[in-house]
């Protein structure tokens, strides 16, 4: 931990530095997988499978009977979980889809957007560790209310070649038939160059080690959209006088977990939130499965006392958390002074981990300060704003000397023709 | 001209192939040029304004007396223009400006998105042959009604040092004060770092060359985000039997004069629609003064006849258009077949030059068949949405358990703890 008491407003842009990542360069190996997966297709990720999962998958598609299967392998208090999140967040994405507005911006000018959602996306689900079905809610719900036409899903086999039941659950679920076995960059570039099995798509969403995430970058070569850059997920809480250090310290902690490389922070203007809080967080991290994993993040984690709530909110806005958890009395009067962050949970009864499952919010947020120029996944994130216009002879009149104008002072007098034509 | 009568469907994805550009490879000179801004800051931008644009030019930063002055150097014609398409824009831009609103997702947990505005914000306007004051006002006034505290805009000097007063009078109009003389990979090089006078910021947007596009993909590597993926300018045109072949023509020629890689596509499945229009086309583009780039564009224009118009719209969804342009009767009903356009123009009065200046819509779209993953700017390209939420202890009651097993299926105790600590 490393903590600090009342730190100088100079020293504020070191303290919000993300710890520096061990970058290997894998841009040739990246390249290298792609060309392999574009000239060899299925065969190429039946091979990767063997190398990478030392699994053997004689067919690169999950089959009916899998997916079907999936269901007797987990939980009935699993799949009523998995059911009542999807439903939240159903409710919560089902709210963003826009109405059309059509604006009359001149007599005879109408103008307006439609969204259409991207007609081709594909979801990567990482495997290792934890089998994140939650984030295939979190994606293939917004496709799916989107109108996406054809939702794809790629995940990594675990060495017997099968893919985690509650994954395979969740795809079913939402509507995604089309799941496939293969992980790492060479599931990325499946999708962007289409293979015999996988379809090639248009964007490509979900989370995934420094290889997937490399592999997501190297896509856009092939005109293949991402859902945002990828970075360590991260967390920081402000707390005042009547926040809970439990509290504080268990969402700390759920953050650390993650990952070695995920990064805490927490802020208290109270001596004593602030030592009990480190004292819990020294107390339960003890007790976790993932402690080593927690400990190591706990390492990089800041802890900062401050003079004011005012300039918590003002660090945090430099820091541009993933995650903002206000454990604050007063949270209202504090919204409007947020500018950075990626989701905000307010008061002591909101929980990080309610919004990473079933709260209804999106968890595919912005990390490693990005939350200053991207949002998180949304339904937006499935569709297009194709806008329209139509112009009656009427319209066109009163705005056309404007356009000749303008277009004649650009030099552009073919743009000016269109109009003078069909005026005169 | 390439003319194709009623093609098979299997020649198609040949046809909606846009022309192979001559790409150099490039990235060594960009990261050189990053390299530069980056260690010698105004210095560096000042050298490459007398390197590549022959100008000198002592100081970077526009006067404010250089921009009080523009007002005297242009038509009241111009400005008056110009004044019009602003207010149409802001019309429509406005109305993009979403209401937060609060879903409650179950009793007790309320979530929400609010807007904030990208803080500082980076407008790129290239020089050369046109002054494209028009996108001033496209990526201006959407910053400013998205809230963004910093906007600042960079355009090349001409050869006596001094900026066209057109795109200094419409950035003073939209509020922009901190205007720079600089172009190139060097400009977008400066806005990604930060040099003496000009602030690095988050986001950059507009158009350029090939040095520009590169420098914006290079600039994303340090942590900047960028509009969209650019290519060359395009329209697609569906004409029925009572369209204009004169208007049609025009519009195809107001894409065309943009540059020698523009692309036009003409469709319609009407024999003397077809044949007026090529015959329309040869005889307006002798009359331009852009005449040799827009020759030069129409050697690779596409003209096809097709059976029906069901065919042609799935055509033109194959092609994704930047603009498409439906010069037909009845075009609301084929409103729903458009699954792939950056902006559509419908019916005889409804031309390109219209949304290019001043009917309301933004003009920065995507090309290159990014109109399949892409929407064009909006307020949303300048704002990030936050989401909030708020759960009350009863709220987190009714999602505890849910957020509990979900957790620990996917093996985070730590999430689950979170929970389980705040219920117990």
């Amino acid at each position: 931990m490393k903590i600090y008491r009342y730190p100088e407003r100079n020293a504020w842009p070191d303290l919000v530095k993300r710890p520096v990542m061990e970058q290997k360069e894998i841009s040739g190996l990246i390249r290298k997988i792609f060309n392999t997966v574009e000239e060899q297709g299925d065969s190429a990720l039946i091979e990767f499978n063997k190398k990478f999962d030392r699994a053997v998958t004689p067919q690169i598609a999950v089959t009916e009977q899998e997916l079907e299967n999936a269901a007797d392998k987990i939980s009935e208090d699993l799949k009523k979980a998995i059911k009542q999140a999807k439903e939240n967040i159903s409710k919560f994405h089902n709210a963003q889809i826009a109405e059309t507005e059509k604006i009359e911006t001149v007599k005879g000018v109408t103008c307006w957007r439609e969204n259409r959602g991207i007609e081709k996306v594909g979801i990567y689900i990482p495997g290792g560790t934890a089998p994140l079905f939650s984030t295939v809610l979190m994606l293939a719900v917004p496709a799916n209310l989107a109108g996406c036409q054809e939702i794809i899903l790629c995940t990594p086999p675990d060495s017997s070649g099968n893919i985690n039941p509650a994954i395979l659950f969740t795809a079913k679920l939402c509507g995604i038939t089309k799941v496939f076995k293969t992980g790492g960059a060479q599931a990325v570039a499946a999708m962007s160059v289409g293979t015999e099995s996988i379809p090639k798509v248009y964007k490509i969403f979900g989370p995934g080690n420094q290889y997937v995430v490399a592999a997501k970058e190297y896509a856009q070569r092939y005109g293949v959209a991402i859902d945002m850059p990828a970075g360590p997920s991260e967390v920081l809480v402000i707390a005042d006088s009547q926040a809970v250090p439990e509290f504080c310290a268990a969402d700390l902690l759920s953050q650390a977990e993650h990952g070695s490389d995920s990064q805490v922070v927490f802020i208290t203007t109270d001596f004593k939130i602030f030592s009990e809080t480190i004292e819990a967080v020294e107390k339960q991290v003890k007790k976790l499965p993932r402690n080593e994993l927690a400990t190591q993040a706990l390492d990089h984690s800041v802890f900062v006392l401050m003079n004011s709530l005012e300039e918590a909110l003002e660090f945090s806005n430099l820091y541009a958390p993933e995650h903002l958890i206000l454990a604050l009395e007063d949270f209202e009067q504090y919204i409007p002074q947020i500018s950075n962050a990626g989701s905000v949970f307010l008061g002591n009864y909101s929980c990080e981990s309610a919004g990473d499952y079933a709260s209804g919010t999106n968890h595919t947020l912005p990390t490693n300060a990005y939350a200053r120029n991207y949002s998180g996944v949304s339904l937006d994130s499935f569709v297009k704003k194709i806008t329209f216009q139509h112009l009656s002879k009427e319209g066109l009149k009163k705005i056309g000397k404007t356009i000749e104008v303008m277009a004649e002072a650009e030099g552009l007098i073919a743009h000016k023709n269109a109009v003078s034509i069909r005026l005169k």
